[in-house]
């Protein structure tokens, strides 16, 4: 048991890490008062939405304690634990969230400030707003998991710890995506097509909305997904593990061990990120990265070893850590400017819109081929070495938990490089908005620039570990179920199948549309604003930066209602005609839904991207007809790559989340 | 056994009534020197692409045959069984095909010269050229099938022979979907946008490529598309149909006896199509299609009562009748201009490309659930009706292909509207070419914009009749191998799942890159004949009509090797590793397939209509930057819809038929 007690302890240092950045950064220059004032009303945009989602999120969680309460009639524990795991993971994931939208709101305004001195010291704040992000969703998650395990002692009843978090990841990440390209493309076809001022120009009303848009989106939409997938896959571990503890009696800890060891090393990987002499941002973000990666690829081999006697689910976890460093450079591929596929994009914009869009679309399909190859790969090696433990399938279920435990363990670091994203890319809006001058704006945007990269990255990575967790749930529903098979020449797993691959594309379409329908609403407001407001296109007055950024925040918190029922209400209402056809939707959202949130991330990334190359004076650079076709692309792949691209992630574990929780209804 | 020579009298009729209707159509008058010289050249280019494919074909054939010699080693049948099987069913679907692009490029010219009579001539000609490939492909699959099984008697031997038609389509969907997009594109980019010259004008180098691709691509394509369909799901139905015969006697010939009814059903519906007083042509092919429905439903009760003494695979044959159907109707209103979903990608298009595009493919994506639904329904229907009579699964499955069955039973007269979209459509490229003038261009488009809709009906029909029939092999597979189940939990199956899922977005994109490469060879070749060959624009020279078709020709029969082997490779890997993976893999396939095919295909359908509902006059107009913004839209899903979601309908079926063809080699 003392070991659970080093689990805590290592939780606890990291939330006290993030608490000692929080407070450094806090007393950092933050500038005068123009750039104070912008900081402010970004800050306030972010809280008033978040305010506002609370309220909604408020009584959809009562709606879901009260429905656990009275499904609760496990009599081996007190009636009620369930929903209190519920209200605690609830409440976990939203502290995390607030915590990472706070700090990346004060951290904004100061990486700006800080980038008069150097790069470095603005890539420091940047960065150490991440980790504070990172360290408390790992933290927080680890924290949560290891306290209830300790208090309730069957990890089975913790699942609703994680149904916690995923409803607050649906929120944030639904309702957040929404809103973030509500604004974003609501800000660009009024400013940028109509009236052709540049991206984040303040007499833009819909500017601050756009900047708000980055924080609750990439913020706190990325970190509770990625706590709602860290949570989840230690949680579905623990319960496998439960099964196999006479054949590796250290399987149900094993999971937390490794957590609080991926803590550690993306601690030490945290140190290891400052610019060297060359100064490259994200040569230093690597650093920080793989040094973490590697530590724990060393380190966990003893640590397994010393606690199973052997080294297979090492293996296991290696697979899961291999699975997502190749995802992770697959996006980077089909993304990145400098490689072939985005600049096939850039040369089909030549000859118009049409090809531009034909040719993306082709490549989100082709770049779906390395990850799915991937997460096979890691599913089939962490299986092998983990049956080779107990001779039988079940050890090789908790193989594929442990290689979603190992992909996640350094999400303390890895975290911390998403969320040093959209920092910069806020502190290079308020450069521009406070016009801070030339050089900063340009130091500024040389810290956004890699942000883009890492952000191509972490969200490959996103993608993966949610498939990989989604799949340790899978299996951990066909075991909690005592199903001994999921029969797909079953009419009725095959009707599951066929529905579970519908889910996403309906998910996709009202998530596409919600965003139209909000950005439409924007647009209709800002020319309002630019007709009305005398004297906005001079600079001499202020536009209602509050009226749009309202705009977004109702439109996201109305239009996330649908998909949200209906990702919640199939598995339940399935669930009641037949389990088997439960097992076929898991299935089936899992893989379509995996696919399309490849596909649709890797279109967006590699056109908004193959925009950028032409912007970079290729092909006719900006202005130019093919500049123009491109910017069709990069539309089109707004929503795609940070609305219905991400907001899949949390369908593929929430449904399963759901079957696990409400299975009491079902047998 | 009586019965079974009454079917092939049945089958015999089909192919009498078709010689009978080729040979009136070709007494028909063909104009003049000018109308024939065009017709001409759009039959030869036609003729050419068969031929040029037929040598192609002819290797990849005999390599197959002789691997099908080769792994044939069951000692109840004497050696190359199969093979022979294998090779007249590409030989049957092969003469289908020919004979119907034989008939349409004869009936194009027919038509629009009849239609200087009046719109009721030009329909007649124009549709009878239709039920010519209608009933060849009807009577054809029919008597193949039907014959087979008198020489050989085991139905599973058979499948070799819809494996024969399974490499016909491919071939013919795949090769034509891309030929005839190559062209439209190429014809398009540079002669409607560069040139500022209307459609099917005889100055534009590949306006005849164009009208040869509706050719190749939507007579031949849908042909051996729906040939695959009808005879793999008359198999799928015999051999479930030996495994129930102590319960249903006539369970085996109950299939054909069906498919016979069917054809005497279409060929009464085929004498109810006329034009009334209204002079409607959409009402007169409705009133066949739904007349030959209809009856089928009636008198096919009677059948099955008296062949099996009750009626329970009669609902199950209406649960396939209906679904196809509902199916229809489904794509109908996500695609016709005159419904809310077309109309509001118009709207969207007032605000650019970008949400045109966004517009089309979330109503793409919502429009999967009504299909999905019903084939749900219908596999649900058909097995519960199907297991009551054998009180056990196998009664169920065996239902379910009797589904699929029904579904298609009255392909003869739906196979006839969809083939008289292309032959209309051709007319009024020759009455523009030639200069018929104002009136019959009239009459010849108002038969074309009737054929628009009836191809849309038609691809769903042809997408929802793929899904159902592999279906029925997915069950028949599950059959012959005696896998007792087919277990997602098996980490096996659930890579199976993820590489089947992954196959048609490997195709989608893989199609599409080569209409796009294609097109760009076209584009290029347009351009270089209006710059070199003095006077075309003035229309005093010639085009060079034959490099253009020779273009799309080439490039087509290149762009869809790698595709293809894909296709028929990857079972076959995967099966060397594990049979279990094989069913993951074509349940993957089946689902996610299905579902990128009608998202595509519906999506594509909505542009080319949201941009003809602009050009009729509305929001502006042709012309108007909404009308241009629409143009983006209907390029984007000219191979959506006629290249790569039409390709899918032939992959979901080809894996499965390899998957049984090869069995020999996994076990």
């Amino acid at each position: 048991m003392n070991i659970i007690y080093g689990v805590i302890g290592v939780s606890l240092l990291a939330l006290i890490f993030a608490l000692v950045k929080f407070v450094q950064i806090s007393g950092k220059d933050a500038g005068d008062k123009k750039t104070k004032e912008i900081a402010k009303t970004i800050h306030d945009g972010a809280m008033t939405f978040l305010q506002k989602e609370y309220k909604i999120l408020l009584i959809f969680i009562i709606i879901v304690a009260a429905v656990l309460f009275w499904i609760d009639k496990d009599p081996t524990h007190f009636r009620g634990e369930s929903m209190l795991c519920f209200l605690l993971g609830a409440f976990f994931s939203g502290l995390a969230g607030n915590i990472g939208m706070r700090i990346a709101t004060k951290a904004n305004v100061r990486t700006a400030i800080a980038s008069k001195k150097s790069l470095n010291e603005g890539l420091k704040v940047a960065f150490s707003s991440g980790t504070v992000m990172g360290m408390s969703v790992v933290g927080l998650g680890l924290l949560g998991v290891t306290l209830l395990y300790l208090w309730i002692g069957e990890p089975n009843v913790i699942f609703a710890f994680g149904f916690g978090a995923s409803s607050i990841a649906l929120f944030a990440r639904v309702g957040g995506g929404i809103y973030t390209k509500a604004a974003d493309v609501g800000a660009d076809l009024v400013g940028k097509v109509e009236k052709g001022i540049p991206e984040d120009d303040p007499r833009n009303p819909a500017t601050i909305a756009d900047n708000v848009g980055d924080n609750v989106g990439d913020v706190a939409g990325m970190g509770a997904d990625l706590f709602e997938s860290y949570v989840d896959s230690l949680i579905a571990a623990m319960v496998l593990g439960v099964l196999i503890t006479t054949q590796a009696p250290n399987a149900v800890i094993l999971p937390l061990i490794l957590a609080a060891l991926g803590i550690v090393c993306s601690l030490l990987g945290v140190a290891l990120v400052r610019t060297g002499k060359s100064g490259s941002a994200a040569a230093a973000l690597n650093k920080g990265i793989f040094g973490a990666a590697i530590l724990m690829a060393i380190v966990s081999g003893f640590v397994i070893l010393k606690l199973t006697g052997n080294l297979n689910f090492y293996f296991s976890m290696l697979a899961g850590l291999g699975g997502g460093v190749i995802i992770g450079l697959s996006t980077e591929y089909y993304t990145s400017t400098e490689r072939k596929p985005v600049q096939e994009i850039a040369e089909a914009s030549k000859t118009g819109p049409a090809t531009n869009i034909i040719s993306g679309l082709g490549l989100g399909m082709i770049s779906t081929i390395i990850p799915v190859l991937a997460v096979c790969a890691a599913m089939g090696i962490a299986f092998y070495f983990g049956s080779a433990v107990t001779s039988s399938a079940i050890g090789g279920m908790y193989g594929i938990a442990i290689a979603a435990v190992g992909m996640l363990s350094t999400l303390g670091i890895t975290l911390a490089t998403d969320s040093y994203g959209p920092v910069a890319d806020n502190a290079a809006g308020i450069a521009e908005m406070a016009g801070l001058g030339p050089e900063i704006r340009k130091r500024t945007e040389s810290l956004d620039a890699v942000g883009n990269t890492t952000a191509a990255i972490g969200k490959g990575f996103a993608i993966g570990s949610a498939a990989l967790t989604a799949l340790a749930l899978f299996v951990t529903f066909s075991q909690v179920t005592g199903m001994t098979t999921i029969d797909i020449i079953d009419h009725r797993v095959m009707i599951g199948l066929f529905i579970g691959g519908l889910l996403p594309f309906i998910f996709s379409a009202l998530t596409m549309k919600a965003v139209g329908r909000a950005a439409e609403d924007m647009v209709i407001e800002v020319r309002r604003q630019f007709r009305t407001i005398k004297g906005i296109m001079e600079g001499k007055a202020k536009p209602d930066y509050k009226r749009c950024i309202d705009i977004s925040t109702e439109a996201a918190l109305r239009q996330m209602i649908l998909p949200s029922v209906i990702a919640i209400l199939t598995p339940i209402l399935l669930g009641l005609w037949s389990l088997e056809a439960v097992g076929g939707l898991l299935a089936g959202t899992l893989v379509t839904g995996f696919l399309l949130a490849v596909f649709m991330a890797n279109s967006g990334g590699a056109w908004d991207n193959a925009k950028k190359y032409i912007e970079e004076g290729n092909l006719g650079g900006k202005g130019s007809d093919t500049h123009k076709a491109a910017v069709v692309g990069d539309t089109v792949g707004d929503p795609f790559k940070d609305t219905s691209g991400p907001a899949l992630n949390i369908l593929i574990k929430l449904i399963s989340i759901v079957a696990l929780v409400f299975l009491p209804l079902f047998i």
